[in-house]
Protein backbone atom coordinates (compact mmCIF):
# COMPACT_ATOMS: atom_id res chain seq x y z
CA UNK A 1 0.00 0.00 0.00
CA UNK A 2 1.39 3.81 -0.98
CA UNK A 3 1.09 6.28 2.65
CA UNK A 4 -1.88 7.97 1.96
CA UNK A 5 -3.56 4.22 1.33
CA UNK A 6 -2.06 3.24 4.70
CA UNK A 7 -3.02 6.30 6.19
CA UNK A 8 -6.94 5.66 5.00
CA UNK A 9 -6.64 2.09 5.96
CA UNK A 10 -5.56 2.95 9.50
CA UNK A 11 -8.44 5.71 9.91
CA UNK A 12 -11.28 3.00 8.73
CA UNK A 13 -9.64 0.28 11.35
CA UNK A 14 -9.84 2.99 13.78
CA UNK A 15 -12.90 3.68 13.14
CA UNK A 16 -14.51 0.79 13.19
CA UNK A 17 -12.41 -0.14 16.57
CA UNK A 18 -14.30 2.88 18.03
CA UNK A 19 -17.97 2.32 16.66
CA UNK A 20 -17.50 -1.77 17.52
CA UNK A 21 -16.21 -0.42 21.00
CA UNK A 22 -19.17 2.09 21.66
CA UNK A 23 -21.68 0.16 19.88
CA UNK A 24 -20.87 -3.84 21.82
CA UNK A 25 -20.75 -2.04 25.09
CA UNK A 26 -23.77 0.09 24.48
CA UNK A 27 -25.83 -2.66 22.77
CA UNK A 28 -24.66 -5.33 25.39
CA UNK A 29 -25.61 -2.59 28.78
CA UNK A 30 -29.23 -2.25 27.05
CA UNK A 31 -30.19 -5.79 26.77
CA UNK A 32 -28.39 -6.92 29.80
CA UNK A 33 -26.58 -9.19 27.97
CA UNK A 34 -22.76 -9.88 25.60
CA UNK A 35 -22.19 -8.75 22.68
CA UNK A 36 -23.11 -12.05 20.89
CA UNK A 37 -26.27 -12.29 23.13
CA UNK A 38 -27.21 -9.25 22.05
CA UNK A 39 -26.48 -9.53 18.16
CA UNK A 40 -28.98 -12.94 18.58
CA UNK A 41 -31.74 -10.71 20.35
CA UNK A 42 -31.95 -8.55 17.15
CA UNK A 43 -31.63 -11.68 14.67
CA UNK A 44 -34.17 -13.41 16.80
CA UNK A 45 -36.40 -10.20 16.52
CA UNK A 46 -36.54 -10.13 12.97
CA UNK A 47 -36.07 -14.29 12.10
CA UNK A 48 -37.42 -16.15 15.19
CA UNK A 49 -37.35 -19.96 15.65
CA UNK A 50 -34.15 -20.44 14.11
CA UNK A 51 -32.22 -23.42 15.44
CA UNK A 52 -29.67 -23.18 17.61
CA UNK A 53 -26.82 -24.02 15.00
CA UNK A 54 -28.20 -21.55 12.76
CA UNK A 55 -28.32 -18.19 15.02
CA UNK A 56 -24.87 -19.12 16.30
CA UNK A 57 -23.97 -19.25 12.63
CA UNK A 58 -25.82 -15.89 12.26
CA UNK A 59 -23.95 -14.54 15.05
CA UNK A 60 -20.32 -15.55 14.43
CA UNK A 61 -20.43 -18.49 17.34
CA UNK A 62 -19.85 -22.34 16.84
CA UNK A 63 -22.46 -24.94 17.84
CA UNK A 64 -21.00 -25.40 21.13
CA UNK A 65 -20.70 -22.08 21.86
CA UNK A 66 -23.92 -21.22 20.85
CA UNK A 67 -25.46 -23.31 22.60
CA UNK A 68 -24.11 -21.83 25.80
CA UNK A 69 -25.30 -18.46 24.47
CA UNK A 70 -29.20 -19.91 24.26
CA UNK A 71 -28.63 -21.39 27.87
CA UNK A 72 -27.65 -17.85 28.93
CA UNK A 73 -30.52 -15.80 27.33
CA UNK A 74 -32.47 -18.70 28.48
CA UNK A 75 -31.90 -18.22 32.14
CA UNK A 76 -32.37 -14.56 31.75
CA UNK A 77 -35.83 -14.76 30.42
CA UNK A 78 -35.01 -13.35 26.91
CA UNK A 79 -35.50 -16.42 24.80
CA UNK A 80 -37.21 -20.36 25.35
CA UNK A 81 -36.72 -22.98 23.46
CA UNK A 82 -39.40 -24.28 21.45
CA UNK A 83 -40.07 -27.77 20.03
CA UNK A 84 -41.75 -28.15 17.09
CA UNK A 85 -43.42 -31.01 15.36
CA UNK A 86 -41.45 -32.71 13.19
CA UNK A 87 -38.82 -30.49 13.12
CA UNK A 88 -35.63 -29.50 15.28
CA UNK A 89 -35.53 -27.38 18.50
CA UNK A 90 -36.22 -23.39 17.73
CA UNK A 91 -35.11 -20.90 19.70
CA UNK A 92 -38.01 -18.13 19.91
CA UNK A 93 -37.34 -14.55 21.72
CA UNK A 94 -40.41 -13.96 24.76
CA UNK A 95 -41.05 -10.86 25.39
CA UNK A 96 -38.99 -9.79 27.63
CA UNK A 97 -36.52 -10.69 24.71
CA UNK A 98 -38.43 -8.83 22.52
CA UNK A 99 -38.48 -5.74 24.02
CA UNK A 100 -34.40 -5.85 24.90
CA UNK A 101 -34.28 -5.82 21.33
CA UNK A 102 -36.11 -3.01 20.52
CA UNK A 103 -34.14 -0.66 23.14
CA UNK A 104 -30.33 -2.46 21.99
CA UNK A 105 -31.67 -0.95 18.58
CA UNK A 106 -32.54 2.00 20.22
CA UNK A 107 -29.29 2.32 21.82
CA UNK A 108 -27.11 1.32 18.78
CA UNK A 109 -29.25 4.08 16.77
CA UNK A 110 -28.47 6.72 18.93
CA UNK A 111 -24.63 5.97 19.17
CA UNK A 112 -24.32 5.50 15.78
CA UNK A 113 -26.18 8.80 14.74
CA UNK A 114 -24.46 11.01 17.78
CA UNK A 115 -21.41 9.49 15.54
CA UNK A 116 -22.88 10.77 12.10
CA UNK A 117 -24.18 14.80 13.76
CA UNK A 118 -20.14 15.37 12.73
CA UNK A 119 -20.83 15.40 9.17
CA UNK A 120 -23.10 17.30 7.27
CA UNK A 121 -26.05 16.23 4.51
CA UNK A 122 -23.97 16.35 1.86
CA UNK A 123 -21.40 14.48 3.61
CA UNK A 124 -23.30 11.94 5.24
CA UNK A 125 -24.76 11.41 1.56
CA UNK A 126 -21.03 10.36 0.44
CA UNK A 127 -20.40 8.59 2.66
CA UNK A 128 -23.17 6.29 1.92
CA UNK A 129 -22.32 5.42 -1.04
CA UNK A 130 -18.74 4.89 -0.10
CA UNK A 131 -19.89 2.64 2.89
CA UNK A 132 -21.90 0.63 0.20
CA UNK A 133 -18.66 -0.05 -1.93
CA UNK A 134 -16.98 -1.43 1.00
CA UNK A 135 -19.87 -3.62 2.47
CA UNK A 136 -20.61 -4.99 -1.05
CA UNK A 137 -16.54 -5.79 -0.90
CA UNK A 138 -16.88 -7.37 2.25
CA UNK A 139 -19.59 -9.75 1.19
CA UNK A 140 -17.95 -12.31 -0.71
CA UNK A 141 -18.81 -15.23 1.17
CA UNK A 142 -22.13 -17.09 1.69
CA UNK A 143 -23.79 -16.39 4.67
CA UNK A 144 -21.61 -13.43 4.97
CA UNK A 145 -24.54 -10.90 4.24
CA UNK A 146 -26.67 -12.41 7.69
CA UNK A 147 -23.78 -11.67 9.52
CA UNK A 148 -22.66 -8.67 8.40
CA UNK A 149 -26.47 -7.20 9.35
CA UNK A 150 -26.73 -9.30 12.81
CA UNK A 151 -27.22 -5.83 14.32
CA UNK A 152 -28.78 -3.92 11.80
CA UNK A 153 -32.32 -1.99 12.63
CA UNK A 154 -33.29 -4.27 8.65
CA UNK A 155 -36.46 -2.53 8.34
CA UNK A 156 -34.75 1.21 7.87
CA UNK A 157 -32.39 0.19 4.96
CA UNK A 158 -35.37 -1.05 2.64
CA UNK A 159 -37.79 1.41 3.25
CA UNK A 160 -39.32 3.49 0.24
CA UNK A 161 -37.49 0.49 -1.98
CA UNK A 162 -34.12 1.52 -1.34
CA UNK A 163 -31.89 -1.79 -1.39
CA UNK A 164 -29.82 -2.71 1.49
CA UNK A 165 -26.14 -3.10 -0.40
CA UNK A 166 -25.59 -6.31 1.77
CA UNK A 167 -28.20 -7.93 0.49
CA UNK A 168 -27.88 -7.26 -3.13
CA UNK A 169 -24.49 -7.98 -2.80
CA UNK A 170 -25.56 -11.54 -1.45
CA UNK A 171 -27.70 -11.80 -4.34
CA UNK A 172 -25.80 -11.01 -7.26
CA UNK A 173 -23.29 -13.74 -5.73
CA UNK A 174 -26.15 -16.35 -5.28
CA UNK A 175 -27.07 -15.27 -8.98
CA UNK A 176 -23.45 -15.29 -10.62
CA UNK A 177 -23.08 -18.89 -9.02
CA UNK A 178 -26.44 -20.16 -10.42
CA UNK A 179 -25.52 -18.92 -13.96
CA UNK A 180 -21.47 -20.43 -13.06
CA UNK A 181 -23.51 -23.59 -12.05
CA UNK A 182 -25.04 -23.89 -15.55
CA UNK A 183 -22.33 -22.58 -17.44
CA UNK A 184 -20.91 -25.64 -16.29
CA UNK A 185 -23.88 -27.78 -16.67
CA UNK A 186 -23.79 -26.76 -20.00
CA UNK A 187 -19.81 -27.26 -20.71
CA UNK A 188 -20.21 -30.39 -19.36
CA UNK A 189 -23.03 -31.59 -21.49
CA UNK A 190 -21.36 -30.01 -24.28
CA UNK A 191 -17.78 -31.94 -23.82
CA UNK A 192 -19.85 -35.07 -22.94
CA UNK A 193 -21.57 -34.70 -26.32
CA UNK A 194 -17.95 -33.97 -28.14
CA UNK A 195 -16.72 -36.88 -26.45
CA UNK A 196 -19.46 -39.47 -27.81
CA UNK A 197 -19.03 -37.61 -31.09
CA UNK A 198 -15.77 -38.60 -30.70
CA UNK A 199 -15.64 -41.80 -29.77
CA UNK A 200 -18.07 -42.81 -33.23
CA UNK A 201 -15.75 -40.93 -34.97
CA UNK A 202 -13.16 -43.14 -33.66
CA UNK A 203 -14.77 -46.05 -34.83
CA UNK A 204 -16.36 -44.84 -37.99
CA UNK A 205 -19.78 -44.99 -37.01
CA UNK A 206 -21.69 -45.11 -40.63
CA UNK A 207 -24.34 -42.37 -39.77
CA UNK A 208 -21.24 -39.59 -39.06
CA UNK A 209 -20.14 -40.42 -42.46
CA UNK B 1 -32.92 10.44 12.92
CA UNK B 2 -34.48 10.85 9.53
CA UNK B 3 -34.97 7.48 7.11
CA UNK B 4 -31.58 8.34 4.81
CA UNK B 5 -29.71 8.98 8.16
CA UNK B 6 -30.81 6.00 9.95
CA UNK B 7 -30.22 4.29 6.55
CA UNK B 8 -26.23 5.48 6.46
CA UNK B 9 -26.01 4.47 10.79
CA UNK B 10 -26.81 0.87 9.60
CA UNK B 11 -24.24 1.31 7.26
CA UNK B 12 -21.84 2.73 9.36
CA UNK B 13 -22.71 0.05 11.93
CA UNK B 14 -22.37 -2.84 9.84
CA UNK B 15 -18.80 -1.70 8.26
CA UNK B 16 -17.45 -1.34 11.79
CA UNK B 17 -18.63 -5.05 12.79
CA UNK B 18 -17.87 -6.46 9.37
CA UNK B 19 -14.18 -4.87 10.01
CA UNK B 20 -13.81 -5.41 13.49
CA UNK B 21 -14.69 -9.26 12.68
CA UNK B 22 -12.02 -9.17 10.29
CA UNK B 23 -9.32 -7.31 12.23
CA UNK B 24 -10.09 -9.03 15.11
CA UNK B 25 -9.80 -12.62 14.20
CA UNK B 26 -7.17 -11.77 11.57
CA UNK B 27 -5.14 -9.90 14.83
CA UNK B 28 -5.75 -12.66 17.10
CA UNK B 29 -4.23 -15.21 14.92
CA UNK B 30 -1.59 -13.63 13.63
CA UNK B 31 -0.07 -12.66 17.19
CA UNK B 32 -1.46 -16.56 18.57
CA UNK B 33 -3.33 -14.28 21.32
CA UNK B 34 -6.63 -12.60 22.42
CA UNK B 35 -7.95 -9.17 20.73
CA UNK B 36 -6.61 -7.08 23.84
CA UNK B 37 -3.61 -9.17 23.78
CA UNK B 38 -2.62 -7.94 20.52
CA UNK B 39 -3.85 -4.88 20.79
CA UNK B 40 -1.47 -4.39 23.88
CA UNK B 41 1.61 -5.94 21.81
CA UNK B 42 1.08 -3.41 19.25
CA UNK B 43 0.53 -0.75 22.20
CA UNK B 44 3.88 -1.80 23.40
CA UNK B 45 5.64 -1.76 20.04
CA UNK B 46 5.19 1.94 20.09
CA UNK B 47 5.71 2.38 23.63
CA UNK B 48 7.43 -0.23 25.82
CA UNK B 49 7.82 -0.35 29.51
CA UNK B 50 4.14 0.64 30.42
CA UNK B 51 2.11 0.14 34.03
CA UNK B 52 0.45 -2.67 33.65
CA UNK B 53 -2.37 -0.51 34.79
CA UNK B 54 -1.95 2.27 32.03
CA UNK B 55 -1.60 -0.58 29.19
CA UNK B 56 -5.21 -1.85 30.72
CA UNK B 57 -6.29 1.44 30.22
CA UNK B 58 -4.93 1.75 26.29
CA UNK B 59 -6.47 -1.14 25.44
CA UNK B 60 -9.46 -0.93 27.36
CA UNK B 61 -9.60 -3.06 30.24
CA UNK B 62 -9.83 -3.24 34.25
CA UNK B 63 -6.38 -3.53 36.18
CA UNK B 64 -7.58 -6.86 37.24
CA UNK B 65 -8.21 -8.11 33.46
CA UNK B 66 -5.04 -6.35 32.34
CA UNK B 67 -2.79 -8.46 34.83
CA UNK B 68 -4.68 -11.85 33.79
CA UNK B 69 -3.78 -10.44 30.19
CA UNK B 70 0.04 -9.42 31.06
CA UNK B 71 0.07 -13.13 32.88
CA UNK B 72 -1.27 -14.94 29.80
CA UNK B 73 1.35 -13.01 27.86
CA UNK B 74 4.32 -13.44 30.01
CA UNK B 75 3.32 -17.53 29.49
CA UNK B 76 3.54 -17.09 25.97
CA UNK B 77 7.05 -15.40 26.23
CA UNK B 78 5.74 -12.79 24.15
CA UNK B 79 6.17 -9.89 27.57
CA UNK B 80 7.91 -9.62 30.66
CA UNK B 81 7.51 -7.69 33.78
CA UNK B 82 10.69 -5.72 34.53
CA UNK B 83 11.33 -3.80 37.65
CA UNK B 84 12.93 -0.86 37.50
CA UNK B 85 14.77 1.21 39.95
CA UNK B 86 12.37 3.50 42.03
CA UNK B 87 9.21 2.88 39.54
CA UNK B 88 6.43 0.72 39.49
CA UNK B 89 6.68 -2.70 37.16
CA UNK B 90 7.25 -2.39 33.97
CA UNK B 91 6.09 -4.75 30.99
CA UNK B 92 8.64 -4.53 27.93
CA UNK B 93 7.65 -7.16 24.98
CA UNK B 94 10.11 -9.98 24.26
CA UNK B 95 11.99 -9.96 20.82
CA UNK B 96 9.33 -12.64 19.90
CA UNK B 97 6.44 -10.32 21.38
CA UNK B 98 7.93 -7.46 19.43
CA UNK B 99 7.74 -9.69 15.94
CA UNK B 100 4.18 -10.69 16.67
CA UNK B 101 3.49 -7.09 17.18
CA UNK B 102 4.93 -6.59 13.62
CA UNK B 103 2.74 -9.83 12.26
CA UNK B 104 -0.04 -8.33 13.26
CA UNK B 105 0.21 -5.20 12.05
CA UNK B 106 0.91 -6.69 8.62
CA UNK B 107 -2.27 -9.00 9.26
CA UNK B 108 -3.91 -5.81 10.04
CA UNK B 109 -3.06 -3.68 6.84
CA UNK B 110 -3.66 -6.86 4.48
CA UNK B 111 -7.08 -6.83 5.41
CA UNK B 112 -7.65 -3.22 5.55
CA UNK B 113 -6.24 -2.83 2.11
CA UNK B 114 -8.39 -5.40 0.81
CA UNK B 115 -11.40 -3.88 2.08
CA UNK B 116 -9.88 -0.20 0.21
CA UNK B 117 -9.44 -1.93 -2.89
CA UNK B 118 -13.32 -1.26 -4.09
CA UNK B 119 -13.06 2.07 -3.68
CA UNK B 120 -11.07 4.00 -6.54
CA UNK B 121 -8.50 6.33 -5.91
CA UNK B 122 -10.76 9.80 -5.61
CA UNK B 123 -13.26 7.48 -3.23
CA UNK B 124 -10.66 6.45 -0.80
CA UNK B 125 -9.58 10.37 -0.60
CA UNK B 126 -13.02 11.33 -0.10
CA UNK B 127 -13.06 8.27 2.72
CA UNK B 128 -10.12 9.87 3.88
CA UNK B 129 -11.47 13.13 4.97
CA UNK B 130 -14.83 11.84 6.26
CA UNK B 131 -13.20 9.60 8.39
CA UNK B 132 -10.91 12.16 9.73
CA UNK B 133 -14.16 14.04 10.68
CA UNK B 134 -16.04 11.20 12.44
CA UNK B 135 -12.56 9.83 14.53
CA UNK B 136 -12.71 14.02 15.52
CA UNK B 137 -16.10 13.65 16.66
CA UNK B 138 -15.87 10.20 18.14
CA UNK B 139 -12.12 11.46 20.46
CA UNK B 140 -14.19 13.60 22.85
CA UNK B 141 -12.88 12.06 26.33
CA UNK B 142 -9.06 12.45 27.79
CA UNK B 143 -7.84 8.96 26.87
CA UNK B 144 -9.93 8.53 23.69
CA UNK B 145 -7.10 8.72 21.17
CA UNK B 146 -4.99 6.18 22.89
CA UNK B 147 -7.91 3.65 23.02
CA UNK B 148 -9.33 4.64 19.32
CA UNK B 149 -5.72 4.06 18.03
CA UNK B 150 -4.30 1.29 19.97
CA UNK B 151 -4.35 -1.44 16.89
CA UNK B 152 -2.94 1.20 14.42
CA UNK B 153 0.22 1.36 12.45
CA UNK B 154 0.87 4.64 13.44
CA UNK B 155 4.26 5.76 11.99
CA UNK B 156 1.99 6.06 8.53
CA UNK B 157 -0.01 8.37 9.73
CA UNK B 158 2.24 11.24 10.62
CA UNK B 159 4.78 10.57 7.77
CA UNK B 160 5.47 13.61 5.58
CA UNK B 161 4.39 16.27 8.08
CA UNK B 162 0.96 14.34 7.99
CA UNK B 163 -1.35 14.41 11.12
CA UNK B 164 -3.05 12.21 12.75
CA UNK B 165 -7.20 13.45 13.54
CA UNK B 166 -7.29 11.50 16.61
CA UNK B 167 -4.13 13.25 17.85
CA UNK B 168 -5.19 16.40 16.79
CA UNK B 169 -8.67 16.15 18.48
CA UNK B 170 -6.87 15.04 21.54
CA UNK B 171 -4.35 18.00 21.48
CA UNK B 172 -7.14 20.21 20.65
CA UNK B 173 -9.51 18.84 23.85
CA UNK B 174 -6.02 19.49 25.74
CA UNK B 175 -6.00 23.01 24.63
CA UNK B 176 -9.40 23.97 25.13
CA UNK B 177 -9.39 22.57 28.74
CA UNK B 178 -6.44 24.28 29.48
CA UNK B 179 -7.42 28.10 28.32
CA UNK B 180 -11.41 27.03 30.36
CA UNK B 181 -8.58 25.95 33.50
CA UNK B 182 -6.87 29.76 32.63
CA UNK B 183 -10.06 31.62 32.10
CA UNK B 184 -11.77 30.03 35.26
CA UNK B 185 -8.78 30.91 37.11
CA UNK B 186 -8.58 34.21 35.84
CA UNK B 187 -12.51 34.55 36.65
CA UNK B 188 -11.80 33.89 40.26
CA UNK B 189 -8.43 36.30 40.70
CA UNK B 190 -11.58 38.89 39.20
CA UNK B 191 -14.22 38.03 41.32
CA UNK B 192 -11.95 38.23 44.60
CA UNK B 193 -10.37 40.99 43.78
CA UNK B 194 -13.77 42.60 43.24
CA UNK B 195 -14.88 41.28 46.54
CA UNK B 196 -12.26 42.45 48.19
CA UNK B 197 -12.66 45.92 46.77
CA UNK B 198 -16.60 45.31 47.54
CA UNK B 199 -15.54 44.75 51.34
CA UNK B 200 -13.10 47.59 51.29
CA UNK B 201 -16.18 49.77 49.95
CA UNK B 202 -18.17 48.48 53.05
CA UNK B 203 -15.71 49.05 55.57
CA UNK B 204 -14.97 52.94 53.70
CA UNK B 205 -11.56 52.08 53.07
CA UNK B 206 -9.75 54.94 52.66
CA UNK B 207 -7.68 54.43 50.05
CA UNK B 208 -10.54 53.67 47.51
CA UNK B 209 -11.66 56.88 48.17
Amino acid sequence: MHDAESRTANLLGATALALSDLLLSGVGAAAGTSGSGAAALVVLAGDPDLSVTELGRRVGLTQSAAARMVDGLERQGLVRRTSTRGRAVAVRPTEAGTAAARRLLAARGDALGAALRHLGRDERAQLDLLLGKLLTGLCRLPGDAERLCRLCDRDVCVRDRATCPVGQADRDRRARSERGARDEQGARGERSARGKRGARDERGDPDDG
